[in-house]
């Protein structure tokens, strides 16, 4: 006899860094296991450790950090992450990064700049993962970036399901902050039963010749509930200034919805003081208390990562949790 | 002695698939040299062959070949040039791809899509690519998607100053023809003065209440010069549908300006007839006569690539041809 | 409890392009299942589409294409097909190409060509393919061109057992069209009992003195059924030639057999009219009405496809369908 | 119906080169199974010819080679045997090498040398394997030197038991015979309950001054019994120069500790003759008759490496073999 | 003509990362020319954006980054650059980073820990550098983590120079802090003259049976100035801990000396009152004033780093600096 | 001013292995250089240690190495030189194997067995290499195993042209000692003048029923001078045998020819003993005594080589020294 067998039965881990251990917690929580346990620590000079308590060999091991500031220390120890999973023989390593770091640097502006984002891309595949999840990505086209599988989730139809239950959808238009989101906004507006569309943008009045440029409304606001949309929202001041355009430009109500809740310093403040009705992120961010204020929802992104965490696992099909569409 | 030296002088040279032979002989007029003598020719059941007739030891060589239809053809020609310029000891290989191909499948719209455009980065890669130079990409993050540099150079200056000779600019909305290329439509904006966007989308009518979604446009163009912009035609009819839409809306007049003319039937006969006072499209690639039309204008985009060529050549800075920007 | 597991299941999925939808279906007919359903199309300029309408999610997918003309085409749609099924997760990817795309530029004949023969076998890998099936290799040597297991199947058994039900085995020479194949002829001969060989070869006629160069035979062939054998038949000319001097040299009657029917034009003609009595080759490509001729008989490889892919994926032994001997 | 199934068992299989078949035939034994059968040869040239008689497809194959003189030989035969493997369908290739060839190049002593030691593990990366297992790196750091999982063993608790069986650890100093295996003989020190420390090392002695540099004892010594450890011992010369010294300096005996017995010549002679009690090693090596000697004792490494093995096939944890450390 | 010629000349440019801005321009002030120019700086939600304002292409770019806390920070923003340089055509890319990332953890120590600096030089890689350049790294062996040329300098002949202008290297006794670091201590011996070697260590003491475990020094030191000497001070409690344990054994004086003053808190407390005489260090890290304290003495490792950048873009020997001495 | 500047010179240094230094001799003198200074010998456990002794930083480095028997010791030597040069910083590493190691095993002649050939191209990449140069591959498919550029030399010229100065080639027959040579034979004829050709061959004789099959020739030989080729000759068995029947079946003169004297015992004293009047070879690799008799003639391959790592430096043609012809 020359060979032993075994019945070669699959195993799925979660393991989680140090960023937003509630999100991990929910995920693990909605797939009826515990977080593996794993000793993470910061050495005095601010190096990273990590070790894992229990064996993960053969084992499908799921990645799960969130990105906010400081965005660097979590990614470097979402990477050592996957080099202690690598080397600790599982059998695959799947990053799960809600929001994606870096996304905002997708391609050169300027001569001499990075792509920052392929750059993590990379990263993640040199220590050693497999496939990459995420949400909401800024564009696209970064599934690109990564050489492998991506599943690539949607919580838009989630923040237009809470917009949808709240306001008369025939009295909306869906605005994009800046020309870069119309396609995006036109997905919004689909969800929406095909509302109108209008985007904010710096231009000369056409109707006032020689006049200076200023920010003005392309597209039909006056008496709507403008739903102002983004991907992210970082300081706010974009969407801020939007609000103001928007109003005096005889917008009805305001109401922003985004994916990811950056909300650097002075978001909270902007936003509370904007003038919009209500405020809709999910949880793909940690907030600490600082950044919460009082017209923001919070919808949690939890159920629809640990769905597609099963689907992966179970070689079932991740694009049919959002009916055929890839994004 | 140990050592043989030599001054270590380097040489460009410049090789051609044979898709589009005049831009190539252009460029090199440009340059002021002949292009690289080569054999190519198609066996019997297809398969392609390619051979140089001089060496190509040492040599900075620059692969230039168009994408028009048949693309196959052509993009698996240009590999096969690659391949043999490697084996022959090119020093380094460049890609001159002005109409960079697949360059829409740059994303998953489905699951169980490809991303060909990246597919396309990494089979230039493997067969021995090391530099990428193109034209105004699809979407600018596909830059991101070749491992290696990527000069993105830009016709868009140079259409938008052909149209500046010819319109008062204080007249003129740049429009986009759907919800996705309105960023770019502010850059073309930008470059003419701080015009007015616009951009055409289906919606519903929301002063008619109830009303079923056609296509409308969102932005002020009544009386105004159109100028409707676009990285490419292929069928033309999106862009015809466009030109009708903002005649009936009170457009004055439509100018099309497209970097990339595909051209693929029946475009020729859609812009020939759709209103528009001029088309305005570059020569990245090549048109045959059934292509042609009358309010046609093709401006040469060999002036640009030959400048970027001899930049990267003499280690200079493409940037700096376009005034700092990348895109 | 920190793990979920399941019992890991393997599943064989078949994936066809569009090359020979006759060939995969009989495969699948073999298998006992349908092929997956896709869509493929070619856009107006060119480029090709692929999306798979069933999860491939872990599957162990086979890609059956063929390649003949137009060989580029099919090649890019392969390549695309391989790119979609790694990013929807495939478990293994399995390239079954019957016949070998550019098999015949296996080496540089002269300086400044490439070795396109490797360079697909590099795209292949690059796209996402981690094995390579294929049927009797213009050189065996192509086997060491892709970076990973080759199961390189053989279809002279097949062609030689029909040969040897149809003619004397003692009364057969085989005979090598020119000097590159007398290997392949050996191989042929043990099948057929030990036969004897021939090749036919421009050369002077040593009994002429200063004669000039002419095709001839070495070899004795007068009297004899001739076995005139090759691993493909493009055009025809050179077998077509083999035929008449064989006559000419007195051979009692000629049989035709190859694995690999390219058949470009006017090869028809020139089989059908060239006197060998029977022209035996497989269905490693598709033949149109116009390929084909009279004495034409096609042998099926979809048998041995099917077992062999079946082999494969229930980890048997692919090299015990042909007693050991792999080439 | 588009899939066929099957229950996806694993298998283990285990094949052996020609360097040590007894170590390999032991580790079999302990698992309870043959070794795979295999054809192995020299050509005339003295090229290595490597073949398997039984399918390995989809196999866990385990590569067992051990590295005595000739090394090269070894190496390359074990090399040819991951690419059989690889090219023969293994599921995956574990290089199981208990004495890692060119461990002692493992950095670079002068500028222009080798690092010989990563070289090796890019080799056996290159040829197709995917994980590695040695015993008792020279440098633990050579677990760095291989992209992948390295399952490193340990023989000092087995070589520990041995010495503790047979002295009264009270008495114990344990000795480095230089600088570099200090540590080592730390880890030693712990595993006889914090035993002293000593190491031999050329210096001047402080209490005379001017004196030539020789070779002296730092650490106290006299009246105890050594254990005198090392990784590995080849000619022998160094580890018998430190008996002398150490008995000169009034050690009561001296026991030589050491995984791996290279024990080139003279090694054998000088080891037998050099006044110690005692020589233990393992046998990760194989000792040929003449290298073996009077006070020698060889400790079978075969139940650690077949647990390891056995662990790694399971997916347990090969760490727990070693109470949570690595090394 | 078919070429375009230029002579081909070599230049070498200097970037620096924000770490440590001093030694940068240290090192450019050496080698006569200046930093070139850059924008850096980090975002609100802490990523971090780069740009070079000058043309690198075809330049030789060396990436000064130091690495004191937080590391993270500083090891992603010299990724960042390597990725701007490769994509903006630089020829070549060496990092410069004279205290090497996560060092310490060059090999598991536990089973599922990560080994963070291989992971780092596969960073490094994966970014685009192609050499490496570094000053007493923890482990000589790190120099094979890198797939590349590493130049790995020493500044211990500087700082023993340095020591033995103040001490009277007879009296010299040098110490390792603990049992791993005895071989560096054997280096530091031979460059002050062949000097006695001790350690310190945890052991029972052999004079006094069954007593605790207590700290202890091997090694003769009574009377004797101690050279304490190790590769990094962190928090200093180890180093300080030794002097204590010296002087209570009847050291006369001790002098600590070691390359990377790490010095995270309480180190500059603990070093500044420990009772060594001096301690030296030198400039491979940036120092904050609460990290300076008296009795400290910080030399320039900027001499040494700029001799080798300008060896190795004239290619000459680096080698060939320290004697002929790699580590 | 931000930049450093120098001419950008090349150098090409020449490295000999242990295998053959009369033949790199001959090079060096042929290019009128010395060979680098360089350490190598061979450890007491059979590992090899590499050094150079002068910088080879920047240098084009061609790394000679002959391949006779013990091959694998000369193989892992000629690896780790290349790995020493990569790490000493050389720009380029130039692999020159006259005779290609393991040239045979360059396909899997039955299953489960490896593909030498191409592992030995992956293990030069792997080690370093950028380049191959060799001469007569034994399959010329062996140029597409490497990935990079392959200068495949020719040495059949220099032997055809030492043949027809002895011989009348009116008057000769090339012959191939089996089937798998005759396309090769046929590259000889063609050197001298259109000679006929004729192959050795196992097969029954048709004239004779029922005959058991044996050895025979296939062509016109009878009064001729028979030109026997090969690539190589390794014991010399086959040829030997080709010759007795040649002899038999009537040849006037038999003239053995063949690039690479491998000539492993008893090929000596079987090819000075078989009736052939003259065996040619070049010294691709180095004969002891023992191998040589007396109707040997050994003709230098150094000049070719000399010329072809001229002309690679130099960026010539080495296409050219062989009138356009690869192989």
């Amino acid at each position: 006899m020359t060979e032993i067998t075994n019945p070669g039965e699959k195993k799925l881990v979660l393991v989680s860094g140090r960023a937003h251990p509630e999100l991990a917690e929910q995920i693990a929580a909605e797939l009826g296991i515990d977080l593996l346990p794993s000793s993470a620590y910061t050495f005095a000079n601010g190096e990273t450790y990590v070790r894992f308590e229990e064996s993960v060999r053969g084992a499908d091991a799921f990645v799960i950090q969130s990105h906010p500031a400081p965005i660097n220390e979590h990614m470097m120890e979402q990477l050592i992450m996957i080099d202690s999973l690598k080397r600790a023989s599982a059998r695959s390593i799947t990053v799960v990064s809600p929001f994606y770091p870096y996304a905002r640097q997708d391609k050169k502006h300027k001569g001499r700049e990075p792509i920052s984002a392929r750059l993590m891309a990379d990263l993640y595949k040199t220590a050693g993962a497999d496939r990459l999840m995420s949400v909401d990505l800024h564009t696209a086209q970064i599934q690109g970036f990564f050489d492998g599988p991506v599943d690539h989730l949607m919580a838009i139809p989630l923040l237009a399901q809470h917009v949808a239950s709240k306001v008369d959808t025939d009295q909306v238009t869906v605005v994009s902050p800046d020309t870069g989101r119309v396609r995006v906004a036109e997905q919004w507006a689909e969800l929406l039963g095909g509302a109108p569309l209008a985007f904010v943008h710096k231009t000369r009045d056409i109707n006032v010749p020689n006049q200076a440029v200023s920010k003005t409304v392309v597209g039909e606001i006056e008496g709507r509930t403008c739903v102002l949309i983004d991907d992210m929202i970082d300081t706010g001041g974009t969407i801020a200034g939007a609000v103001k355009v928007l109003k005096e430009n005889g917008a009805k109500d305001v109401i922003i919805a985004a994916t990811h809740p950056v909300f650097s310093h002075p978001a909270a403040e902007r936003l509370g003081g904007c003038g919009a009705s209500e405020v809709i992120v999910t949880n793909t961010l940690p907030l600490r208390e600082d950044q919460v204020f009082d017209n923001l929802t919070v919808l949690s992104i939890a159920p629809i990562l640990a769905q597609a965490i099963k689907e992966v696992f179970d070689e079932g099909s991740v694009t049919s949790l959002f009916e055929g569409r890839a994004n």
